[in-house]
C-alpha cells in the first residue's frame, strides 16, 4: 500500500472513530492491555532481534537502554493503560451553550482532530502510549518509530490493531462510512493505526495535508525543524530545549544554587534542563563561587538519574544524547561571560553558547546588570520553553512572568517541573513551543478541536435581518450535550 | 524602515503589550474612538480620494460601496470600539490551578499570542475592527490592506498609532523592554500597530516565522491559499466555502425549502452560503419541483441584501464578488445530477459543479440514495466549513452532525447562521477551518494562548524522583490569579 492510501484509509477510520463511543474506546484500550499481555513472548523475542541488531551496529549504552523493551516495560505500558481508561471521555464535552433565539441553539462541542502522524524515536513503549492516547481522544494515528526498533514496532501495531479492530470491519470495506453500524459492534474502523517504516515514507507523509491534521515529532533538534520546515500540515512539539534560570538580586542563594544545579544536573538530556543561569551583579560575587563548587559536587552523580524520567517517559523521547549517560567528565563544565570570569576561574563563553542547547554536563553564565536584560536575553537567545527566576521580590518576578515570552515560566523552583506527569495532565502529548492550539506540556486536549453544532426549528437568517429583523437572545444556557 | 525591522518593532511591542493593564488598554480604547471622532474629516477627505481614484480605474459598484468610509461608518465603528471596551479582559484569566505539592502551585493563565499579520481587502473598517480586536487581546498587529483604499487606510493607522502610543514611548527606544513603565503610564509601547503597504511587504512577512506568531488572510480563496502555501507561519482561516444543506428522507418539505433558499439566496457573496443541495431520493420527486421554483422566485430579489451582513462585516471581507451584487440575472441557475434531471428541467452538473464555491446565484443539487451517501459527498467535495441537515430522524441528524467533518454542522436551520454575530461571540476575528486552535467563527479567544506559571518555594526535582520520591498532590486548587 503507498503512503496516500494509507492516509486515506486513516481519514476514513477518524471519521468513523469520532462517533464511537466512551464505553467502546475504553474496552478496546482493554483488549489492548489484554493482548499485550497475552503476547508479550512475541513481543519480547521481536525486541531481542532489535537488540541484537543494535549491538552489531554499536548502538551506545544509553540508546540500548531506551530501545529495550523487556516484561518490566510491559507492565509499565499495560499500567499506563488501565489509568488511561479511568480518565474522562475528552470527547462530545460542551464547551459553551447558547440560545441564539427561542428554539435556536448553539453548542460548541469538542471533538477529535482526524488524523495525527506520529513520528518518534527509539523507545517502543512510545509506541503503545501515543497510539492509546490517539484512541482515548477519537483519532486515528499514522505512526513512524526508530528504524532500530522496527521489529518491536511492527509486532506492536500488529497486536494493538487486531486487539481493536474487530473481523467484521476487517472484512468489509474500510474506507467507507457503511461500516458505522459493524464498526460499533465489533470493535473500532480498520486502519485507524497504521505504521509507517521508511524514511521516504515521512517524507511522502509531510505532503499530505489533505488527509493528515496535525503531526507531532519527537526526535533530535534537526528532525523536528526539518519537519517544521517541510509540511503545510500544523506541528505540535518543539525543537531545541534551551532553558534558562535567573537569579534574581533579591534571590535567597541556598536556595538558588539548589535550584541551579537541580535544573542543570537532575537530568541533562531533557529539554527541560537549564542551559544558561543568568545572574544579578550585585549578588554575582557570593553567588557564582557558591554555584561553580556546587555545580562541580554535582555533576559527578548526576548522569545516574535518568530512570528518574521513566514515569513521564514521552518527553524522554526528545532529549536522547549518548554524552549525557556516559562518563565522560563528572564535573560540571561552566562556561562563563567576562563578568562572570572575574569573580570565578571556568571557560569563556561564546555568543555561540547562550544558543546552545548543550544537552550534557554543561552550562553557560551570564552576569547581567538588570532584571530588564535578563529578560531581554531570554527573549533573544531561549527557545520559549521553560524559564526561571529565583527571587524573593514580587514586583521582579511579576515582571519577569509577564514579559518572558516562554511556555513555562517559574518561580523559585527547578525548570525540570515541567512536565506532564509532574503538571498532573494525566497524560503527556508532548511540550509545545507553539504560540496556537496548545502550548508546554500538552495533555490529551491537545489532540482535540470542537465543532459548533446549531439545533433549530426552521429557523432562516433573513428573519433576522432588514427593518424588521427578529432580535437574538444569545443567552447562556445549560452545557447539556445536544 | 525595511519590513524585518517592522516586525522586530512589533515582537517588542508585543512583549510589552502582553503585561498592559485592563484598564490601560481600555483607556487606549477610548482613546481611539475620540480621534476617530476628531479626525473624521480629515478621514473622509482620504477616503474621497481613494473613491475618486477607484472610480477612475472602474472599480465595480459593490466594491466601491465596501470602499466607502464616510461619517455613518465612523459612527459604525465607534459603536464597536464602545461595546469592545464593554467585554471582559480575556488576558490573564487562570483557566486550570493544580497544587503540585504544598508551597507548588500550577496555573494555566490566558496570555496574547503576540505578533498577528492580518490581510484584508477593500474595506477600511475592517482596519479598526482588527487592529482594536488586537488591542484588547494585547497583541501586537501587521496590517495590510487592499491598495484601492491606500489613503484611507493609511490615516486611519496614523490616528490609531497617534491615539495610543504616548510620547513618552515615542521619545525612547521601542525594541527595548525598558519602556515597560513609561509604557504603562504614557500608553501603548510604539509599534504595536503597524501598516505594511505592497505585496511585497506580504511576501516578506511570511518569512518572518521569528517574530509573526499568526497570519489571518482574508481575501479571494487564491489569495489565501497562496498565504497558506507560502509560509510556515501558523495561518487561521479559510478559503472556499463549499457548504451544503442535507433534504433528509424525513424532512418537512415547506422546512426544507425555506432553509434550502435562505441558505443559496439570503446572500450569495457570502462563505456561509449553500452551493449544493444533497437530496435524499425518497423524496426527491415531492422536494425538487418545490424547491426548484422557489429558488426562481426568490433569485429575483436575493441581490439586494449584503447590506444585511453589515453588523459581522469582517467576514463579509471574504466574499467579495462582483456578480453577486449585479442584476445578470434574477434567478437562481440550478445545475443537477442525471437524477436530479429526470425529475426537474434543469441544466446538467458536472464533476467540478460539486467542487466549486459559485459565490452567486447558481446551485448544484444532486440526488443522493442515503444519508451515508450524503455524509461521503460532504467530506469529500466540501470545504468543511458549515453544512446543514433537515429531518425529523434523532438518529439520522446524530449520525450527521457526529460524521460531518465540518466546523460548523446544523439541524434544521439555514447555512448562514454561520458568522461571529449571530453566535453571538462578541466580536469576530474570522471563520477558520482550521483543524487546531480555533474552529469556525472565531471570537477574540483566537487571539489568545495561554503560559504555564509554576509558583515554587525552593522545590528541585530530585526531591521527587528515585526510591524515597516524595509524591504530588495534583490538587485542583481555586482559580484565583497567581
Amino acid at each position: 500500500m503507498d503512503i496516500v492510501e494509507i492516509a486515506q484509509i486513516a481519514k476514513a477510520a477518524s471519521i468513523q472513530l469520532a462517533a464511537v463511543k466512551t464505553d467502546v474506546k475504553n474496552n478496546a484500550l482493554a483488549e489492548i492491555a489484554k493482548a499485550l499481555k497475552q503476547n508479550s513472548g512475541k513481543i519480547v523475542s521481536a525486541n531481542e532481534k532489535d537488540l541484537a541488531e543494535a549491538q552489531k551496529n554499536n548502538l551506545s549504552a544509553p540508546l540500548l537502554k531506551r530501545l529495550k523493551f523487556d516484561e518490566n516495560k510491559i507492565t509499565d505500558v499495560i499500567a499506563g493503560i488501565e489509568s488511561l481508561i479511568k480518565l474522562d471521555d475528552p470527547v462530545g464535552k460542551t464547551l459553551l451553550a447558547t440560545e441564539l433565539d427561542r428554539g435556536l441553539e448553539l453548542y460548541k462541542v469538542s471533538c477529535p482532530i482526524g488524523v495525527i502522524g506520529i513520528i518518534f524515536e527509539s523507545r517502543p513503549d512510545a509506541l503503545v502510549q501515543i497510539s492509546t492516547l490517539c484512541l482515548k481522544s477519537g483519532n486515528a494515528v499514522l505512526l513512524k518509530g526508530g528504524s532500530e526498533a522496527t521489529n518491536t514496532n511492527r509486532i506492536l501495531a500488529e497486536v494493538i490493531s487486531e486487539a481493536t479492530c474487530g473481523e467484521l470491519v476487517e472484512s468489509s470495506d474500510p474506507a467507507s462510512s457503511k461500516d458505522y453500524a459493524e464498526a460499533k459492534k465489533a470493535g473500532l474502523p480498520k486502519g485507524w493505526l497504521q505504521l509507517l517504516e521508511t524514511r521516504q515514507d515521512v517524507a511522502e507523509m509531510l505532503a499530505l495535508d489533505e488527509y493528515i491534521d496535525l503531526i507531532i515529532p519527537r526526535g533530535s533538534n534537526e528532525f523536528v525543524h526539518y519537519i517544521m520546515d517541510n509540511t503545510n500540515i500544523p506541528v505540535l512539539g518543539h525543537a531545541e530545549g534551551i532553558c534558562h534560570v535567573y537569579i534574581d538580586s533579591y534571590a535567597t542563594l541556598d536556595m538558588a544554587v539548589k535550584i541551579a544545579v537541580d535544573s542543570k544536573c537532575q537530568y541533562v538530556a531533557a529539554c527541560n534542563a537549564a542551559e544558561t543561569l543568568l545572574v544579578h551583579s550585585k549578588i554575582a560575587k557570593e553567588f557564582l563561587p557558591k554555584v561553580k563548587s556546587a555545580l562541580q559536587e554535582k555533576g559527578a552523580d548526576s548522569t545516574s538519574s535518568p530512570q528518574a524520567d521513566s514515569t513521564s517517559s514521552p518527553q524522554a523521547d526528545s532529549t536522547s544524547s549518548p554524552q549525557a549517560d556516559s562518563t565522560g567528565s563528572p564535573q560540571v563544565e561552566i562556561r562563563g561571560c567576562e563578568k562572570t570570569k572575574a569573580i570565578i576561574d571556568v571557560k569563556p563563553a561564546t555568543e555561540e553558547d547562550w544558543s546552545t542547547e548543550y544537552l550534557d554536563l554543561i552550562i553557560s553564565i551570564k552576569v547581567v546588570e538588570t532584571l530588564d536584560e535578563a529578560i531581554e536575553h531570554i527573549n533573544r537567545y531561549g527557545s520559549h520553553h521553560t524559564d526561571a527566576i529565583v527571587s524573593d521580590d514580587r514586583d521582579a518576578v511579576r515582571k519577569f512572568m509577564a514579559l518572558v515570552d516562554s511556555a513555562n515560566v517559574f518561580w523559585n523552583c527547578s525548570t525540570r517541573f515541567s512536565d506532564g506527569y509532574r503538571f498532573g495532565l494525566g497524560a503527556e502529548v508532548g511540550i509545545s513551543t507553539n504560540k496556537i492550539h496548545a502550548r508546554g506540556p500538552v495533555g490529551l486536549e491537545g489532540l482535540l478541536i470542537y465543532k459548533w453544532q446549531l439545533l433549530g426549528i426552521g429557523q432562516i437568517v433573513a428573519d433576522y435581518s432588514g427593518p424588521r429583523a427578529k432580535k437574538f437572545t444569545h443567552r447562556r444556557i445549560d452545557r447539556r450535550k445536544p
